[in-house]
């Protein structure tokens, strides 16, 4: 039997609700699979921060790399100031594990209302590069809180990191019926940048002729969001440009409630296992709002982790999973269910 | 009686075609009101980068600068290098007249149909800052078309340029019913930039004590403008970001080509005139796919037409300009119109 360690980082505020749902379905779609899974809790977060002051210490990190996968929940809590956990903690697992694939699925689905008159079929994929652009904490203040006050953030691009996601959004295009690749960027004003992605892009182009390419402005990507979703098949974007537009995007198939996301080093070493561990985690935030209330709706978790068990060489439990959380959502109407409920009704669509 | 000294720049595409008609509603609107225009023609944009090789020259620049004010149609064209005309012209243009209020109102007509089911009461502007962020052109590439390539973008941002921005952002709200002012930035991720919004505009709220004042990181105002664009009434926020979020605004309302900009400098000199012109166009590009069939709108460049006019002190002429737009949009139903039939209906409305 093969067994999956999974490090869990349940994280902030609605985090850990919707975490201990997924783990129930990754463990009803795993019963009686031959593949277990044994789960390591890792305390991070706002808690931890305000206890030791630390967002993810080297210890943390090594502890993490050892495991084949990670479920996140959620990070960031009003009580710790800004950038301090998004920059100290889930931006350094997402840099130092290298997850230069940040996946985000946008699928309308049957039984959801979209907040667009006419969305049409809903189906793309966003590549959203994770580990470059403005991301990368480059750049710095100088005479800060004085009126001569100067602050620069700068976005870093390289050939190497723009070429490994767009190969893998590639394929993933090349996988789909459509085959349809479109490039979003700004590269008639961010021209450095915008033009090695759009070299990029053609030059890649020629190891996937049966892929079709177009190119977006980030600022026209937003209007065919809102006025003609179904145009998109495989979006490959900017670190930037991929947060603001899968948020846009989340917001159409129904809310942020219900999208998935994963943050993936698909690279291997010589013995077939994976270089680091990739982590799946709901694009939504800690919610303080409604923390604790077991109100939060875990149905993006548990749809990304049929992304995990897709990435770990599972897709026929991935499918189980996401064939689940589609019929959930065509049955659920207006009912309105507690996050347990919602886990429960999952686990047993999922056992069933 | 007043002369308005305009400087227009028709552009490419459909500029010419919509500013045509802008010209038209100008005149009618200053008909017998005691107020001439005239105009200077400038040819600039592709045809004359194709024939000359210049975007825009220093005599150019400084003959613009003796106008009182700037009519622009569209820049852009596919057959220049995408990045030649826009950095060269268009945004030289803001950045040389020092252009840092760009003002973007999003209204939903009666009579326009949102491609949002549930729209409700759109009506609030973005004030976009239009002379820093990433924007400036700072940044390079090094080791270009090679596997080594890097290239950066550089976001510049200085208190005194958020300040001005923020402090007319502020006076806008507070002439407005609701006096409601959001930030919208990702100071999570950016954080020396971001912060030095957010302290730019807890600081300046002092002097605007009748404004209340939120945030919202980027990617969640992507949501908002999706799921309940009422919630907002002033918006501040980058270049970068207000670049985005003005399409998806244009896209809610019924799409660009309703959409009006003005990139103003609101500073004066101590004789009360303005230290330099400030630029009114539509939002919408050159568009070559349907350029010289006469099928473009010229509603947002009317719409900015009216823009124009507030800016130079004529408010009644200006809320003449936006009921005939608004009349003319809560009549216009399916019909299919030319440029000139839009353009003739306005100006009739306006007359009468
Ligand atoms: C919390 C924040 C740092 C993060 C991001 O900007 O990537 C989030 O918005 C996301 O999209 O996962
Ligand atoms: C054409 C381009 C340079 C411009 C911008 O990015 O500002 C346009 O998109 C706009 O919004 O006016």
């Amino acid at each position: 039997t093969r067994n999956i360690e999974l490090a869990v980082v349940a994280g902030d505020g609605i985090g850990t609700e919707v975490v201990e749902q997924g783990l129930r379905a990754l463990d009803a779609v795993l019963a009686g699979s031959g593949t277990t899974v044994s789960t390591t809790e890792f305390d991070l977060g706002a808690r931890r921060w305000h206890a030791t002051g630390e967002t993810l210490s080297d210890e943390d990190l090594a502890a993490i790399r050892t495991h084949d996968a990670i479920l996140l929940g959620a990070i960031g809590d009003p009580t710790v100031p800004s950038g301090v956990l998004e920059r100290g903690l889930l931006l350094k697992l997402r840099f130092s594990l290298d997850h230069y694939v940040n996946l985000r699925p946008s699928k309308l689905y049957q039984g959801v209302t979209s907040p667009l008159a006419e969305p049409g079929d809903i189906d793309f994929v966003v590549v959203r590069e994770g580990t470059e652009g403005p991301y990368t904490g480059n750049g710095g203040a100088l005479r800060v809180g004085t009126p001569h006050e100067v602050a620069t953030e700068v976005s870093v691009n390289t050939a190497f990191g723009i070429e490994r996601v767009v190969r893998n959004a590639f394929e993933r295009a090349q996988a789909r019926p459509r085959k349809q690749l479109t490039l979003v960027h700004k590269h008639n004003v961010l021209v450095h940048a915008g033009h090695l992605w759009r070299r990029t892009v053609e030059a890649v182009n020629a190891d996937f002729p049966d892929v079709t390419t177009d190119y977006l402005h980030v600022d026209a990507a937003t209007i065919f969001l809102t006025t003609k979703p179904s145009r998109f098949d495989v979006i490959v974007t900017d670190n930037l440009f991929g947060d603001i537009i899968t948020d846009q995007a989340a917001a159409i198939i129904g809310g942020i409630g219900l999208a998935a996301s994963a943050n993936i080093n698909p690279d291997r070493n010589a013995d077939g296992s994976f270089v680091a561990p990739s982590m799946f985690e709901p694009v939504h935030g800690s919610a303080p709002d409604i923390a604790g209330q077991g109100k939060a709706d875990p149905t993006a978790t548990i749809a990304s982790v049929s992304l995990l068990l897709d990435h770990l060489g599972l897709p026929d439990e991935a499918a189980r999973v996401e064939r689940a959380v589609a019929a959930d959502l065509a049955e659920r109407g207006g009912r309105v269910r507690s996050t347990a409920e919602v886990g429960d009704d999952l686990v047993a669509r999922i056992a069933g």
